[in-house]
């Protein structure tokens, strides 16, 4: 006898079973219904680049993430490990053939050698969505708008978006003298949430002093409201700037479309990366708020800038689909939501008539209900019970002659049998009811 | 000034721009609207594994082109090169969590260094779908079933599946004392249409001198119809066999559900590969068939043998993608198909109405149709231009105040203008017509 190898998957990765991928690919189909109702366009870019391109200038914990290997042809690559920058590259490399302003989403696996201890994994999906050529208060709102309709269309409840504008946070930054300090600061107040006021305070005053530190600690405390808000940022700030002009359009467009409900500015969101120069934001789910952002992003500069001396300005934002999934399992399925099984069986009484089952099937899956033919003629209450077990709602049991011979109708939940009908009326029942 | 960096993509590697990717998810749509229409149920599984896992018990071909290399961990990984081992893997690692039959679908990336100068690619999509766990007709009919309704849905015009049992060939084989150069036989018999009958002949009549070979020869010919081919296949191979009976089933099956048209007969298809052992089939397209086969496959024992003593057999197929992707471009787009993107743009003429935009964006997104807002005041030619390279419809153009002020309707292709009309008279024509 040969040896057996032990099947056995990496850690870190995944397999999807059936209840698994039919979920996540019921949460895509409607994030991608959401983002095409906007008119934003797909596109796809390989999984395996040259490690210089995805590695750009280097970065610490990047490089030793990344998957990298030479390959049979002796080239330096690697798996990408974020959208960001295969999208980088595509621009520079497509930007004749694409049109400007680019709206474009990704939906695509990701690597990472994460460390596994935390929970987390290595194979991962992204979903990336931005618009590229325009540095416009239009494009600001059109994606917080997308945000926002998208996490409503998905079923998980109502949404907050915190917003705040890094270059506001900057001018006010110069203002008390502390420009330089900068990066460091915003590092500081991304952490405020897991770390509270106190020790943000404390680890303020290490780098600024006591009198800056509580300038920025007061800075970054949202008020009653967006305009209370602004307002004080405003004072903060030396007066109205550009910046602070950009954040009261984006409250006059959330008005206008009766989305101001969404809507926090929050000055405390600073999105750590060192990327972004425009609006950030992040996106928590009301009922869930404990698990943190489920979308983030915000405007960045020059995305481009490694690889071409155009200067292209964008603004986007990446859907955590790992965390949203186990939101909305820890939210309940919506009574009433379909297995993604067939809607329908079709018991096999005798093996022989196949053809008529399949037959009889066709007319189902014309009528748009899927419809499962079993097809060995086990008993029939082992097969109620692999219907049973694939969520089906209805099963047909044929009769003597499949084509002509009354039936059985089989309403699993209630047990319930109708019997001596004829396909005609199982089927209008089955319409009535589905 | 710092150096950049070339935007360069691998050989053999591919970004889709959104034109073709929205081609191939529209595709991937239709195929996976079909395999659910059927009960069957979609899983995943990671790219990367462990090349002992993948490589199995090595293999000349498959070692030279696997992407495989050492992790931060020392483990030695691969990236897939199909979608079989792994499946078989999956189902030896999840076997009492699954309902046999199972029917499951697995829509993925692989890779694979082929030699790109034969026009291969390194990276490709495989479309897998297989019934695992009931040997019998009604499996076998319901994947060739699922093939046929798979491809009609497409909208690629009629097909042809072309079909064979690799059982019978070998009894035939058997028979004329040739059982033991069974695989090389299969091998030189899979390339009759690429390189003649006169040349398959002399190949055989190398293998098996010139009796058997003309022997060979005469059974690998088609009849005039399925019926004459099958009784000259059991004649040829001593009479009635198990083998014999599941195509006369399977004739059967077809005749019943109206579907025989799409069926041959062929006993020259043999699936070069050693692992199948029953029914193997492929598919053309009758509106290309230079093209080759389009969707390929066959039954098969004992696909988890290397990992598990259960014998596991199954029926499956494979949809070749890029083929098939291929050929749908080569038919050209069906009259009236959508380009993907938005079928109606609202052109921007003030900045500040941004809001007022997407509110009116909003009343068309509800309604099922997507609609884009464009963001920037340009030139209202430049922005009919911008609208008409997206495939776009319709574009409205606001008046003075975009809520209230009568508007223009300009249907793009038309070029035709419908003035001073109110918000719901261009909603009624854009629905009526759309």
């Amino acid at each position: 006898m040969t040896e057996l190898i032990t099947a056995r998957i990496l850690k870190g990765f995944r397999d999807f079973l059936p209840p698994a991928e039919i979920e996540r690919r019921s949460l895509v189909e409607k994030i991608e219904a959401s983002f095409r109702s906007f008119g934003f366009v797909p596109i796809d870019t390989p999984a395996l680049e040259y490690a210089e391109i995805l590695l750009g200038k280097g970065g610490g914990e990047t490089e030793k993430q990344i998957y990298r290997f030479t390959d049979q042809g002796g080239r330096d690559v690697a798996l990408r490990f974020d959208l960001t920058v295969p999208f980088a590259r595509f621009l520079a490399e497509h930007r004749g053939e694409l049109p400007l302003p680019f709206k474009r989403y990704h939906i695509a696996k990701v690597w990472r050698g994460e460390n596994t201890q935390r929970g987390r994994y290595r194979e991962f999906t992204q979903c990336d969505f931005d618009i590229v050529g325009s540095d416009t208060a239009a494009a600001d709102f059109e994606i917080l708008l997308m945000i926002r309709n998208t996490l409503l269309s998905i079923g998980a409840g109502e949404v907050v978006i915190r917003l705040n504008h890094r270059g506001l946070f900057n001018r006010f930054l110069a203002g008390i003298g502390a420009a330089e300090q900068g990066p460091e600061i915003l590092r500081i107040v991304d952490k405020l949430a897991k770390i509270g006021e106190a020790e943000t305070l404390r680890l303020l005053t290490e780098t600024l002093g006591g009198e800056r530190a509580r300038a920025v600690a007061l800075f970054i405390r949202s008020r009653d409201s967006y305009e209370e808000t602004l307002e004080g940022m405003i004072r903060a700030s030396g007066g109205d700037s550009p910046e602070s002009d950009r954040l009261r359009t984006l409250r006059r467009f959330m008005e206008e479309t009766g989305t101001a409900a969404s809507f926090v500015l929050d000055p405390s969101i600073t999105r750590g990366l060192d990327y972004y120069t425009g609006v950030v934001y992040e996106t928590f789910l009301t009922a869930l708020p404990g698990i943190g952002s489920v979308c983030s992003g915000g405007r960045y500069d020059n995305l481009v800038g490694l690889y071409s001396r155009e200067k292209l300005s964008g603004v986007g934002s990446s859907i955590g689909l790992d965390r949203l999934t186990a939101a909305l399992e820890s939210l309940g399925k919506p009574e009433g939501q379909r297995s993604g099984y067939a809607e329908v069986v079709i018991a096999c009484i005798r093996e022989e008539d196949g053809g008529a089952y399949q037959r009889l099937a066709g007319t189902f899956r014309e009528a748009g209900i899927p419809c499962e033919v079993f097809l060995e003629p086990k008993k029939l209450t082992q097969q109620f019970i692999q219907a049973e077990k694939r969520g089906v709602r209805w099963v047909l049991i044929p009769g003597e002659k499949p084509l002509s011979s009354p039936l059985t109708l089989r309403e699993l939940a209630q047990r319930k049998d109708r019997e001596c009908l004829s396909w005609e009326e199982a089927m209008s029942i089955i319409n009535e009811t589905t």
